[in-house]
């Protein structure tokens, strides 16, 4: 199977070139849903770009025939960020001109629909289908106003730009897998939303943190809030239905890096999840391991964060992955205080937990982040 | 009139050495109001530092008897923006480590605030004097529990370190004056709060932002929306109060630059609102042309930026200060489009307005900001 | 007269996305000398793209018989630094991977060619144009050699293989002419060489720096060093030869500017140029002016450069372009030593002169540089 | 044994604090050798902060009749590039001011000694010990004479004034030693120089870098060049000489990390380097291995980097350490190639080696380092 790969400029830049974003689309013999793929939001955060040339490498390898609907894949899907360097580090985690995470800048209906109730009590008795239907063409129509702006004398600043190509490529899609690693070191684990928990096993990853609480405009809030908005009033209204969209963000390690075990889960485990969507009929999937995996499921009003006391350097540090008790101690700081001898400071844990992202910097000024704890 | 100087730690280094600002607080023979300054948030913001010398200068050369309460004064209040360079150029409008605005970062006691309708409706019987007070307690009971959280094992974020100390100078101030610039280059005015235009005068400044809406825990915002909201609630609840404490941004101009005149606007101003308020009895102030001062009150909503269409370099742009027409054209980019030659793209206004802030730089990337029109 | 347009690449992106330059090739209808300019080899510097862009606008508009020889324009030389932003400044002056200044970096003849003295006393008999014939030929011979080492396995750093793209376009040229501006904020003036003082006029600026002593790598040296290396050699001989090569650096203001004044007169001096080496035949031009245009010169190793003895804001300095006595006070910095009250520091000149170069930034670190004195 | 703890004020920042850096001076109870140590002179290399925070524990620990003569530690010794940001990373390799390496700013008296053969010639026939006297004494003149400078009115850049506080710490010692690390990843290695192999293996380290070219203006160069010219000198007049002058830079790991395996083989050696040489009296040392420790020395001339040929992400690299074969595949980029599907590239090795050093970013630009073989 052959994809189509179409090529969207993302920003022409001061010296008149032109970054560009590219899509491969491969499209099956039979209608179906479609799915959206992409990666390296985060300049540091490379390691989907790795997933993603080996599922173009093996979808090229299969046929039409085992395609039910569209894939859609986005490598390297913000150059800017991807090309962004400090010394030799990828330091393009936020826009340099406005200091905006690249993953806080999405457009995100829920925000602006005002109607929800009357549009939910207004469409109550619909089928889902056509509940469904009914409410992406409202999503549709405020979205396509954002080209105004963007199109005016006064122009919009890059964020909503770039944000608007984005959307464009994945609104009408059913299921939003965006590849993110952690920017510092982490082990691999999975965000994901409220009443689509019965589906996380199926990327076999072990743990995932269930979204509680929102950061604001990330790029999976952004595809799936409104849904989830539409989903509660109608619950309220006492018509409870879960919608066929999903959106996951899949964290695979650590930054600047595709660590091969890693690539290889990710690899797998979308594979897997697209296999029991009946989107891919390929030999072997769904793994027949899906069905007794165990995900454990963390709040992400639960995590713990730790961030340094004092300036200097840290050793003694507990492993990525150490499973610790409270009172532990997690880290030591070697503080080379003024006018005297340097000092020992030893922190430890609050709760129990397990230390799932540690910081990739040693050296630390006070309140620089250390390690987390889910 | 000698001040009392003190010195705050404010961020332990990873080298050990440790950053502190400094206050300088004079004292009145009389009782009054305690008026709070600073500078130098944003650390390409630098204007506001040469202000504060010469108030310092000036309030030296007076008398304790000519000031009734106390001013507190804290030049480059922000060491670790202020000495941040890339380049030469002072590049610390966001924490690097996590991007966020030094400017949006304060604590909102607005935001924690649930039962302010209950405040508000059993103290609404008591004298205005008696309602602040029970209402400044319950804010310095909530503000004192933060730093728990700061003293745990996991301690905070450097900007949470950060936004306790200075709050914890201006707390119980009943003025506050911030005096920021444009990163970029802009004419001298001010922001200013509901219900305080008529103090606006004061500072002799032509033009006012109004504050109609917020970006959100800016260090004016901070300090003053606890106080709206509870006026707001006290008005709808039939008692119209406003209180007598005032939060002002100054903006001096240009980055990087102490520009002389605005230096000296600043001092004026300052001054000027100062002896307004008997705070200061010196003579010459308040200046006669106080009283028939005429200041142009803007909503924030209404402003407008514009940002570049395309990548290129910016030429025959509007002059600073220029009153323009709708239609009439703004700025004109060279594009270097590849394999064509150069293009003029023309850029007109959408509104007539005058154009109070423009970019230093004019290399624009597609999305830049270019200019702001009020 | 409608130019060749050709596109070279320039470095290809982690994104994939690839950079080019865009070189406007005008080809006279009668043969005779190339000339070659670039424009913007330091990012914040960007005057000269407005320079060139009015060439080219100007060369469109005549007729190729009114052109001896060739004339490559190549504006944004160097769009990796052109595009690089911290916060919205440009801030790429050196390469972020290795610190190297941009304009430090090109391959010079001269530190290769081991055998001058042989060489120029076996062709010391031939005519000139035969020596010089000679001599491009070992000069091309070696440049070619650094292609090798750039298609090896290990390659080469992006500073080699860039060079060598800049390179090849001027290698044959007989003027060079690249237009920079200072970083922060400057007059207009010249770099030029020995033995080319005559033409130093034809640009109709009031001042050059003479390059008696050398930075290392520059683009303007690495042109025109292996030739002023064989005149000493030939001179050292007893044959004083002086060769019809040219290299200038136009300096035009100030950084992330274009200042209309600065475009005007680089616009007009080089047409004046052109039209003086008989290379343009245009109405007006050479302007009457240049012969009695009176050039001062300066030796590079006499310019004086002012750091600041401690960290502060700059106030009360000298105005740019301003002439000051020697023990003459320079500037001022306000110092805000901590638990003391702030204090001021007069600097002053060592020597008499010309303010030619001042910070953009008042904010200071100390020995961070604040002037310039020619 | 207590230390003497004397603050070196290094730079007053434009907030008016100032930066410090820690002298620990332990004096033995015995006249000797002087020992100069330091560590983290570039921000991201912090590991020998923790090797010298050992070696201050240690040296307490023993009495000062176990030392003959002085050791003095500087930990964190370059407090502006320790503390220095972009995102988390430590950025600081380069003076953001200027770009120059913060190891290539020392002052190499071997470049301004003019008269080298006249003094090797005049003192030929002094003792060893009367020849390095006399040769300090011309070398401490022209240093002190950096201070003038310095302290002019036109002042410094910083780097100038770093260096001179740094070299007047260890002008006068005898052995020198820089604790650096990789800014990548690599293995632990040492630098050393000509006709001091022998003291090489001391440290146990199982490789040497010999400097047999410079980069110029090394801490470790700087220290040691002006004594081996002497020799060579004075080898050339028939009286070959070797110094009792060692100057050392050794390699501990990986950047922004304090690898336990390193920091234990750092405090090893150099506590054995220190017993070979009869400074420190302790227990054990020097171990028994040191006899037949074995160093293979390759020539720094002999080193080759990998460069990326395209832009893209680096998989399937060869392991850090690894012995290659020329020919062998050392790693792959995946190309992102715009409107084609992504291309697979194998860079193969020139020669056969070991990669003792490889990227930390596994995204690169066209042109951006990749690996060390040695």
């Amino acid at each position: 199977m052959i994809p189509i790969i179409s090529t969207v400029p993302i920003q022409q830049l001061a010296s008149g070139d032109c970054l560009s974003i590219q899509v491969y689309k491969f499209i099956g013999a039979n209608p179906g849903k479609k799915t959206y793929l992409q990666a390296n939001l985060h300049g540091a955060e490379i390691v989907g770009n790795a997933v993603i040339h080996q599922l173009i490498e093996f979808l090229i390898s299969i046929n039409d025939t085992q395609l039910n609907g569209e894939i859609w894949l986005v490598p390297v899907c913000n150059p800017i960020s991807t090309n962004q360097r400090t010394h030799y580090f990828s330091t393009g985690r936020y826009n340099p001109s406005d200091g905006k995470d690249w993953n806080r800048i999405f457009w995100d209906y829920e925000k602006e629909c005002e109607d929800l109730e009357d549009f939910a009590k207004s469409h109550i008795n619909l089928e889902v289908d056509a509940i469904q239907n009914e409410y992406f063409k409202r999503i549709k129509t405020i979205f396509d106003k954002l080209l105004e702006k963007l199109n005016s004398p006064s122009g919009a600043p890059f964020n909503e730009r770039y944000r608007y190509q984005l959307q464009s490529l994945c609104l009408d899609a059913d299921y939003v897998i965006d590849i993110h690693s952690s920017s510092n070191q982490a082990i691999d684990y999975l965000y994901g939303f409220h009443r689509r928990e019965e589906s996380a096993k199926y990327f076999l990853l072990e743990h995932e943190i269930l979204l509680n609480e929102y950061d604001g405009d990330a790029f999976d809030e952004a595809f799936l809030k409104p849904w989830l908005a539409l989903e509660n009033q109608l619950e309220t209204l006492g018509k409870p239905i879960v919608f066929d969209k999903e959106s996951w963000t899949l964290e695979l390690g650590s930054g600047m890096q595709m660590n091969p075990e890693s690539v290889e889960k990710g690899v797998q485990g979308i594979k897997n999840y697209l296999a029991q969507k009946d989107i891919l009929s390929i030999p072997d999937f769904p793994l027949p391991q899906t069905a007794s995996h165990k995900v454990t499921f963390v709040s992400k009003s639960t995590l713990k964060k730790y961030y340094a006391p004092r300036g200097g350097m840290i050793q003694s540090r507990v492993k990525l992955g150490a499973s610790i008790e409270a009172g532990e101690r997690l880290y030591q700081i070697i503080s080379f205080n003024k006018e005297e001898l340097p000092k020992l400071i030893d922190v430890c844990a609050e709760n129990a937990g397990l230390v799932f992202d540690i910081s990739t910097n040693h050296a630390v000024n006070e309140g620089e982040y250390v390690l987390s704890v889910m």
